[in-house]
């Protein structure tokens, strides 16, 4: 495929003018100021489009579409105990294929070429995933609540130790299945170290909820003799492999000290952490400190959609005001943890970037409409002007997914009837 | 015109399905749930469609536009001192008129139907919503620094009364001239009391800016013998007539209790107050006060945009996490921000709600998109799962001016141009 004329921005917001920009296969062949010699198949006429990275999503539950709007301004708990967890209870592998499928959907719609995963029926989950045509790392959480529970006599794992055997790098890489421990808050010392040393024998990465309100970081310190959730990880020997901890709302210097040192990923999901009232991420100082840090959609039951380019748009401004600093968290730190530091949070090396040799996991936006107008800054439009469906065009692996309002790997219509069909087969069983 | 089968939402959320609602010139007249009887014109298919109130700006600077992006991630001084003056002293009616014109366009694409504006070159940006179809409350703001100095002595004053008497009431009413204050830090008191009295007179709305920054509230204070903002320009009887306070970020709560006495509408801008650090509204007590609360975008060079839904977001996910409580600001009272809220905001009676006899100011809001489904709560949906461009129709007094990605009053491609063209002569001359 060869895009002429096209406006190309890299993952800092550098942008390269009326350039043209060649696939071959799965991978970006071509880069240039002229036309290049050789046939490249298909010709997309680029003016009026910025062609960038697709987004990395590095922290969601996919199925969660299924509970979009199901329980609202509700405080957190009210909210798990009344609402999510009886829901999540009655779901299926069909219920969770197809919401998985539909937040493929929305997620192309809105950017975004790979997701981080955390849920389960994640044998459904990749199946969907594989389906769209997408990218994603799924993870089935462990929880414990026994502390002589051992990991070897869990189905949860039984069934982690098989995803990986069936679908790690899996559909030419796009596939890729890490480790996860839910929380502090739901597990044991036994099975954070067990999976932790899994993890590390097969080179799995891990995915990790950390420090995502006051009371689960205050009460891990009361649990564990004042370790913070990240002290508590790192003493089980969690971060010994790549790991993303999501949310990361309420670190203490100290941990985020640990999490430079250690390599982790903060995944940053400010929609959500704003709606339930959790707080907002220091991504700032994060970023002072040397940590690589990711942005996240979350579940779209806490954000309700997935629309990355306003999450994008949440992340700068939440730690603008509240830092009390304009100058905080700039278009183009942002654009890299959109972009690159996603894609190495999800292990997922020549991604995230523009570049000869790498994936061409590409988004075209369009510069056409009122909003993108005029350009001083193309950086700051897409982060602060651009709306989600502004996205023209989505390229995963070389193959367009997504071009001009048409899903061309998923069929909408029936991900919308199967999510809203098994969404009134739970309700009715509630009633 | 004639819209079967389909959604409607009122002002406050709540949800008739699979009615019909018939319009008749300007005004709605008809809703009900079989197919009325008689010649209503267009029929349009409502099927997988949400009908509602289009959304009322209710602080805006329209020819903005010119500046999106032009000065980003400074602190507000220097942007202003730096970026923002000089590009504006350069303006000319010409760039004005296209910068409108852009914004109405952006406005239109986003579901605004009305925006409060407060600028320069007023003729110009009149003529521009005239012609793109949109109401507008159109304000030239006034700015003194010499305590001597008489309003009627003031070049910017004669523009107030001639723009009042050009356009006030003009097409049909979709345009009403406000008469404003740019704020207290550059005013006097003699010419605040002096424009109240003038609008006092003639009946018209007045708009302030009014504690945006903590360091103007802190420092009108210091000028003016420990005086807020709200107290200095009620003691000045500026509130004697209908208005709109922009901001309002930082009130004392005898402010807000004055706002509320006073019938003060405050116009909260949570984009740009959190893009410049400036801080967070605080909604929740504003309504518990009992003052009329409604939405501004403010001018695209602090947003970087007009988008309307996303604002919707930001101002509830802002007051959720700033007071540390999920269950504030709920969709219903976001949606009455949004229309019925900055409709009264603006004088303009029967607007802002769906109603027979009420003006045909609606949108259709797209339902068969992935992050609108699956639907467990409609007014969640809008306000929390939405796109701005999810918006498939926009219509103002009876007239569609936005269809399906179209824009039926506004040659976009010629407003793009010519606000390029402005924006490249002042840079050209700034060099």
């Amino acid at each position: 495929m060869l895009f002429s004329n096209v406006n190309i921005m890299d993952a800092q917001g550098q942008v390269t003018e009326n350039a043209y920009l060649g696939t071959a296969g799965e991978r970006i062949s071509y880069i240039g100021a002229s036309r290049p010699e050789g046939d490249f198949g298909r010709a997309i006429d680029g003016r009026g489009k910025l062609l960038m990275p697709g987004f990395y999503n590095a922290h969601a539950h996919s199925p969660m579409t299924l509970l979009r709007g199901y329980g609202e301004n509700m405080r957190l708990q009210e909210w798990l105990n009344a609402r999510i967890f009886p829901f999540e209870d009655r779901l299926d592998g069909n219920a969770v294929y197809w919401g998985t499928m539909l937040a493929m959907a929305e997620s192309m719609r809105f950017g975004i070429v790979s997701t981080t995963d955390m849920y389960n029926f994640c044998d459904e989950m990749a199946r969907a995933v594989a389906d769209s045509g997408m990218k994603a790392n799924i993870s089935r959480a462990l929880l414990s609540f026994d502390p002589g529970e051992d990991i070897h006599g869990m189905e949860s794992f039984r069934e982690c130790r098989e995803l990986y055997g069936n679908w790690n790098g899996a559909e030419g890489g796009r596939l890729i299945v890490d480790m996860s421990i839910h929380a502090e808050y739901t597990s044991t010392p036994r099975i954070v170290s067990q999976l932790a040393e899994y993890a590390g024998d097969v080179g799995a990465n891990m995915h990790v909820h950390v420090s995502e309100t006051e009371s689960e970081h205050e009460g891990c310190k009361e649990r564990h003799g004042g370790m913070t959730p990240v002290e508590y990880f790192s003493s089980l020997g969690l971060f010994g492999t790549r790991t993303t901890a999501a949310h990361c709302v309420w670190l203490s210097e100290h941990d985020m000290e640990l999490l430079a040192e250690k390599g982790v990923t903060v995944a940053s999901c400010p929609v959500s952490n704003m709606k339930l009232a959790s707080g907002v991420c220091n991504v700032p100082l994060l970023l002072e400190k040397g940590v690589n840090v990711a942005i996240g959609t979350d579940g779209a039951a806490s954000n309700n959609s997935l629309n990355y380019i306003e999450e994008m748009k949440f992340f700068a401004l939440a730690n603008k005001v509240m830092r009390g600093d304009p100058t905080l968290v700039s278009p183009a730190e942002t654009l890299r943890a959109a972009t690159l530091a996603g894609a190495r949070s999800q292990g997922r090396s020549g991604c995230g970037d523009i570049a000869v040799g790498a994936r061409a996991d590409l988004i075209a936006l369009d510069l056409s409409v009122p909003n993108m107008r005029p350009i001083h800054d193309l950086a700051s439009n897409v982060v602060y002007s651009a709306c989600g469906s502004d996205v023209a065009l989505t390229m995963v692996d070389g193959r367009i997914v997504y071009e001009n309002g048409k899903h061309l790997t998923i069929d909408v219509e029936r991900a919308v009837y199967e999510t809203e069909r098994a969404k009134d087969r739970i309700l009715g069983e509630l009633r």
